[in-house]
């Protein structure tokens, strides 16, 4: 990857007064607190912001966008913290502002299956809030993201390969766009013709494009059955070809993960579970009796095709927590592997019937390596991730790495596929944009840039390159 | 709805001489071709272009673009002409670009449930092309439009409550750009947060931000097992309650069409069917047979409960086909209820708790009026389409259509939904535009249009208001 050479723009001691009597104390400049909101829990640089706002109203993201505006400095929107591409890097120093107070969840209309909530709000207070209504939002990154950086990051998770991602999933916003207004991008309807589409513009725009504040969410009935399975296979080209078939024959399959077998162990260790250590499968079905079962029993017919061990069920819902808790856990499990090491996360997505392929070259990869790498995989949408455990401060681990690295992605690309399925672009995958993209592309996603945020100050150095 | 006055751009000489050099006995500029060219299916004033080029190559379509550019000459992508809102009038005259020679069908990839095709397959003859494959193509607007008209308009159907609209089949996009520049919006990863949802912005953009040529799309496995039913009901509530709990219960119907009694009468006539003459929903079940046998109990006994009578099913092919055929002709069955008469086509979409308001309401005012008039939805999606029969030579008769069309849509805004499900804006549902979206909204639309069409000559006139 290149240097990406970022000048800390200047902030007036002006703005931060005219800040801090916006917000009172909700204005912060502690060292502690602006090194906390200048690193995600990626591997790249840290740069932290000048001060960081804790919002509280649109109006009032508004406001600060027009001040900082006005004084040309950058602004960084901030939700949980959890992205992995540098994505709240403050590059350019400038105002992060922290959407985290902003955590209410304005609205559940349990008739038209939506809700509208603020940018904060995260995914676990969401579905707790939920609880009893009968009703469940899908979209689960690991981390307990806020919706908003979900949105903005135009993130999935286990359950995509059904209900998803946040391109689906997302019904409207509220953002507050560069020069300061505050827009709505649709309404309630499931469906409109009616304009650009300006909701899925700002779904994945990575905060480039202004403060997303408010979304309206499609819900879904918690199905009638669930039911997970656990299941082992003798190689990890037999999982992924378990799941080519089951996708191919149109199962309904809620989830499907594949775990490799050093992800496992790590998992073992990191939740005190008794998986045997080979290449995995969680699965998870959703339906009606009939249909779970159904379902349920045509995979496991194609699993033992392949070899595949008997299915391990989690029937009680507390099993199937425990199941999909140290499933989520799979990061920070792969983390302790090697304790004092960071881990390198990436993820690519191609064409599920490239899909074996791109995993079986990139564990040879990762085994012939003397890095400790793990692979998880939403293999459903044919998504899969690498965590390489390094060590940030030996040159000769990080060169190692970005190989590694490297080669995952473009071989992605090679087979039509993308440098990111989930993660987003932030700045640590700007270098693969044009690759992916072509030239023309990446300059008419840079017209639309200039366009809509003409001084560059939304989230600058992510997401489109040269800018 | 106010004037849109449109100067004609001048076309030189030059121009027209240059594309013939391009295109030879494919550039036509013979009167009933271009009479033909400057009008779609809906009722709005027809305006020619000036010359239409059937082109067959997205090469030659960026070299027309190129030309045209140059000239400073306005382009009017052309598809099958099966548009209803003015989408393809050329209202500053210019250059038609008609897509319908572009027919080829690139590439099927059974293994990836995708297919990659010209912008002028039309749908029908996809899924012809399909038919041995065990796949399909679901979206099915009631015309036999092209692929490209399709995308250009988010055009959905009687499938999208269960597949989508064009805006969630859409993998990717070939694009010539207004600078004549020709781009890819994505690859065939089946999701990625690599960059702005280029494709997402040009499905629906309307001809408006360039020219669409090839379009990945997602198919889908004919399912195991397929049952149609027909039932009437007392009432229109009646039936629009049955949808929507069948909807907030979570059944996967594929199909759930309403047809008001009149409608079914015109239907009749045309089709030689004898479904009675009552409020009717028209259903389709896909999956497995134990699947399709679940659902479909499941749907008659909430419809029983609502005084329905019981199903007629369709269980064999030609009996489904023969149904579906009849629905998908219900715009040209209408139209026979008062021959020489023409039909003001609109369609509305409404959070579905407020469909059945929305439907008995716009029934009242259709039933106060001396005008004739249908009523048909997609009421799984909370979208529902009238047809209102009129002389366009009469002023009384347009001026109460016309009444009755704003009603209806400003309604649908009130009760926060859109003015368009399906059909999109073109120029006839522009007044509508700033009302449902907000001045600042719109401001952002024409900033993108601005940017990426900085001439305006793509399609000018067409969804964003004030260009």
């Amino acid at each position: 990857m290149s240097d990406h050479c970022h000048q800390r723009a200047a902030v007036p001691a002006s703005l931060i007064d005219a800040l801090r009597g916006l917000l009172a104390e909700r204005l912060s400049t502690a060292p502690a607190v602006l090194e906390q909101h200048g690193t995600d829990e990626g591997w790249h640089a840290a740069s932290p912001p000048d001060a960081v706002a804790f919002a509280s109203t649109t109006e009032e993201v508004a406001e600060i966008v027009r001040l900082c505006a006005a004084d040309n400095v950058p602004i960084v929107p901030y939700g949980a913290g959890s992205s992995l591409e540098g994505h709240v890097v403050a590059l350019r120093g400038g105002i992060c502002i922290d959407m985290s107070r902003m955590n209410a969840i304005l609205a559940v209309n349990n008739e038209d299956l939506d809700c509208r909530v603020q940018a904060g709000v995260t995914r676990e207070q969401l579905n707790e809030y939920l609880r009893d209504t009968g009703l469940f939002f899908p979209i689960d990154p690991g981390a307990n993201a806020s919706i908003g950086g979900m949105t903005a990051t135009r993130a999935s998770g286990t359950n995509a390969v059904r209900y998803g991602t946040m391109r689906d999933n997302v019904l409207n916003l509220t953002v507050v766009t560069p020069d300061g207004k505050i827009i709505k991008t649709a309404n309630r309807a499931r469906k409109s013709s009616a304009g650009y589409d300006l909701t899925r513009l700002f779904v994945g725009s990575e905060g480039t494009l202004g403060v997303i504040t408010e979304i309206g969410l499609k819900l879904y009935g918690i199905p009638e059955a669930i039911s997970a399975a656990v299941c082992a296979f003798p190689s990890v080209e037999a999982a992924v070809n378990t799941t080519i078939l089951t996708i191919q024959a149109g199962i309904p399959v809620a989830r499907i993960e594949l775990l490799d077998a050093l992800q496992i162990r790590a998992i073992n260790n990191y939740s005190k579970t008794d998986h045997k250590e080979a290449p995995t499968l969680f699965f998870e079905f959703h339906g009606t009796e009939a249909s779970v079962k159904e379902q349920a029993e045509f995979v496991e017919s194609v699993a033992s095709e392949f070899g595949a061990e008997e299915f391990q069920w989690a029937t009680k819902a507390e099993d199937r927590t425990r199941l999909w808790a140290a499933r989520h856990k799979a990061y920070y499990a792969s983390l302790q592997l090697e304790p004092g090491k960071r881990g390198m996360p990436t993820d690519v997505c191609v064409p599920i019937s490239r899909l074996a392929e791109a995993i079986t070259q990139t564990q040879a990869d990762c085994d012939a390596s003397p890095l400790t790498c793990t692979i998880v995989g939403h293999v459903g949408d044919g998504n899969f991730h690498t965590l390489i455990l390094l060590d940030p401060e030996n040159p000769v681990e990080m060169a190692e790495a970005k190989r590694l690295h490297d080669r995952m992605v473009e071989r992605a690309l090679a087979m039509g596929g993308t440098c990111t399925g989930e993660h987003g672009i932030g700045f640590g995958k700007l270098d693969f944009m044009e690759a992916e993209h072509g030239a023309d592309t990446i300059a008419l996603m840079r017209a639309i840039k200039n366009a809509i945020d003409p001084q560059g100050l939304m989230n600058p150095g992510k997401l489109v390159p040269g800018i």
